[in-house]
């Protein structure tokens, strides 16, 4: 599989530049013609196929000593990596909370790539565009133009910088110091909350037992009673209720929290008021949905994603905090060789990496910003409005089909359902069946767990997903479903 | 300065992708082929310049909520963001520890921003592309094929892993539930470590007072006598030593600790050996070099980063932890909606998510595959070795300068020295010298303390720099000291 190196890259003698910049120029322009020809051409193939095993021992060759041909490393990318992605640019990937990327932050990527900026400090232009970026999302969201936010890979971090704020918050700066003396330390989510809440509790060294997870109602929206009766019942026992974490767009099934009821608690109780909306945050763009999101305004932080509903390449999550002091106070240092100046390249604070654990920070901010110039918001919310029509679509066509059956209320843009039939193990049945779809290449749809029971979820994300997509999804699914209970005579299709 | 929308951007109507993919291709190869002119002639402009009030205020535009112009957006990167770069790639900049980029690396940034690949788990090539970038890491370390890893940000991520796996193998895997309650764990690294290690105790709810900094000897390395003594005094405390962190390439100076001798006395106190070599690890790709990093191999993790001396575009960051289970002990979760399976997309366990903070991933292994494949080790290490070579270089001419004097021995690629002179602030003299060298677009040194004295500190990590360039930035500091003493009768350059 892998090419042979005929022409050794040759570099300049002292440096990796190359002797031959035409070389680098002509493959650049070849890349371009491919990517877009696979773009252009994405829905064509298959979604995913199963790497070969004879391609998955191919990367497997010792550290490379000497130089190889350029033309021939990317011939090796062209055998061994794009046929083999994931398939999150594909139509019909509806799986997990994948966003499409965009063409437009393709091209920003290669220009942040050659800018090479490192966005940790310093006073320099690539900084300005992640504080344009910043103010955009303080916009969207409706909150104050003072409030500070810095772009993180994506969610997970942004969750553990919320954590960490919120723990300045509670004990004072001298945490950071002293650490966790027998901490009375608790937080609330619900119990549809994203897991990677839990792990910052985890990584913060608050512990995931310490994160209340509270019962939800019957639309997956947090219990408020049974929000109000855990803090009572904390605050009994002589534990410090500090942080409330609302979901805005759950991971399951993409319910919304009471986020103005959960904002009014927070402020009762003295809490930090945080929101999670990984995906959520960005139906802050459309005027049909916004309602939806009420309350997000009143948080004292914010998680979210570009590389989700915004469509930007990965990775780029951002956090929001609407109060840019106490965010400082849990990140800024100053060792001697990071001294701020007045003038020269080191003015400019507070610096980037005063807002988060990163010091070394690519130009991720590039791709967000010319995202948004390009498109514009109005038409990012309108594929965010599309693909919640489509999930009330899907929402529809399963409710017709007598073999499916829904497992949740669609709240915005994922449907949870199954294939029915008289089988021992449905679960075992439905995850055999998005097996299925994803190795034929068809579809990739993912699962999860509702009240119990495992749910085929289908997440609308993706911009380039259409009614046709889903039509395929669904006859596909039932056809497996099909085969596989007449393979099984135990199984009945209409036998529920 | 902001180009005005001529041809707003026409996305099909459900989608992002463009109704004319030509334009896309077209810009595609103008960016480029204006990449390739930019850093083809990167030595010619200046290092970095001001932005100009206008162009800072420029960028502050309420959120655009219309599309805009495809070209016309790059206009705008070209004219407000290209010019007023933190200059990185120059091969004048010698200020902090930057690599500098490679074409190679910007290629790649490219595809990834093309292929929108999420690493956080799943099978597909891109992480197959990641765990060889892993293996290669492993081996270039002398570490077991068994080892495990993750690319994130940087070290200051991986530093924030280490920390996290040595607290689970302190407190055992119940300290994720449960928390730091009343926590004994204490940490040890040099007074010369980079301060993110002290980030990373804080974040992980240890707190900062919990390393314990142990002095240095006269090469900046960790007294190793004062180590003990300071394990002792804190086990008499009733404390629990848990975790010693060597610096390979501290960031002051650049000395590396004797890790022999660190790897010995943790072992023997059972202490988590980690170290934190962000630039000093990629010496090991130099033969000459490599005896210096000898005991690295013997580390339980050692975090690094591919963007400095590797030259791999920002951002690219590595932790390689030797004990694979115990790593995946302490990120490792399972909620529903990440099932794995045996088959289909959702196979292929463990997950890169299983091993650090973050479940969306973009594709950063890409860039490092590509660009050891392409440039191959040995040429790595020659640009090491040649960067260490320049320091000497360097060492020798601030010697034989009269007005100049060093502050550190220069053990691998960082010198430190100043101007002299009878001014009564030598050190706002230095840090005034610097930003001058700055603001004039000539060279960007950085600055640190050394024993207490501002220090001018030249890293050279940038594959750009040359004899000649080291001239210029000599010429042009001593110029710069003269102009400052000259214009203030008290000062006399020759009167120390």
């Amino acid at each position: 599989m892998r090419t042979t190196h005929d022409t050794p890259f040759t570099a300049k003698p002292d440096t990796l530049d190359p002797q031959d910049w035409e070389a680098v120029r002509s493959l650049g322009h070849r890349m371009v013609d491919d990517m877009v020809a696979l773009l252009a051409g994405v829905g064509d193939g298959p979604v995913w196929q199963a790497m070969p095993g004879e391609v998955r021992e191919a990367f497997k060759t010792p550290l490379p000593r000497e130089a190889g041909d350029l033309a021939g490393s990317y011939a090796d990318f062209q055998a061994l990596v794009q046929p083999y992605i994931g398939g999150n640019i594909h139509p019909r990937f509806v799986g997990w909370v994948h966003g499409g990327g965009n063409p437009v932050g393709m091209l920003a990527e290669l220009l942040a790539g050659g800018l090479n900026a490192n966005l940790g400090g310093r006073d320099h232009a690539p900084v300005e565009v992640e504080r344009q970026v910043i103010r955009w999302s303080a916009e969207m969201l409706g909150f104050p133009s003072t409030a500070s936010g810095v772009l993180v890979t994506g969610t997970s971090l942004a969750n553990l910088i919320a954590v960490l704020v919120a723990r300045t918050r509670a004990l004072g700066g001298a945490v950071r110091q002293d650490g966790l003396q027998g901490c009375p330390l608790v937080a609330y989510a619900s119990t549809e909350a994203h897991n990677c809440v839990s792990r910052a509790m985890d990584m913060a060294g608050l512990g995931t037992a310490a994160l209340r997870l509270i019962p939800c109602d019957a639309q997956h929206r947090m219990d408020m009673d049974a929000l109000a009766a855990a803090v009572t019942h904390d605050q009994a026992q002589g534990l410090q209720p500090f942080m409330l974490v609302g979901s805005a767009g759950t991971v399951d099934t993409g319910a919304i929290d009471d986020l103005m009821a959960l904002s009014r608690f927070s402020r009762l109780h003295g809490l930090w008021f945080h929101v999670d909306a990984a995906f959520g945050a960005l139906a802050m763009l459309s005027a049909q949905k916004r309602p939806l999101l009420a309350g997000i305004s009143e948080a004292d932080s914010v998680a979210f994603d570009f590389h989700k509903w915004a469509q930007v390449p990965y990775d780029a999550g951002c956090i929001l905090v609407r109060d840019a002091d106490l965010h400082a106070a849990t990140f800024a240092t100053q060792p001697a060789y990071l001294r701020r100046e007045e003038r020269g390249l080191a003015a400019g604070r507070p610096w980037p990496t005063d807002f988060g654990p990163d010091l070394s920070r690519g130009f991720r901010a590039l791709k967000v910003w010319m995202t948004i110039k390009v498109y514009g918001a109005d038409k990012l919310g309108a594929v965010i409005d599309r693909s919640c029509e489509l999930a009330q679509q899907l929402a529809r066509r399963v409710a017709a089909e007598p073999e499916l059956e829904m497992l949740a209320p669609v709240a915005l843009n994922v449907v949870c359902f199954r294939f029915r039939a008289a089988a021992a193990d449905l679960d075992q049945l439905n995850a055999d069946i998005v097996a299925d779809l994803q190795e034929d290449g068809l579809a990739v749809p993912s699962t999860t767990m509702i009240n119990g029971q495992l749910a085929i979820r289908v997440a609308l994300v993706n911009h380039r997903t259409s009614e046709a997509d889903l039509a395929l999804l669904v006859d596909g699914l039932l056809a497996a479903g099909r085969r596989r209970t007449a393979a099984n005579p135990q199984m009945n299709s209409q036998g529920i």
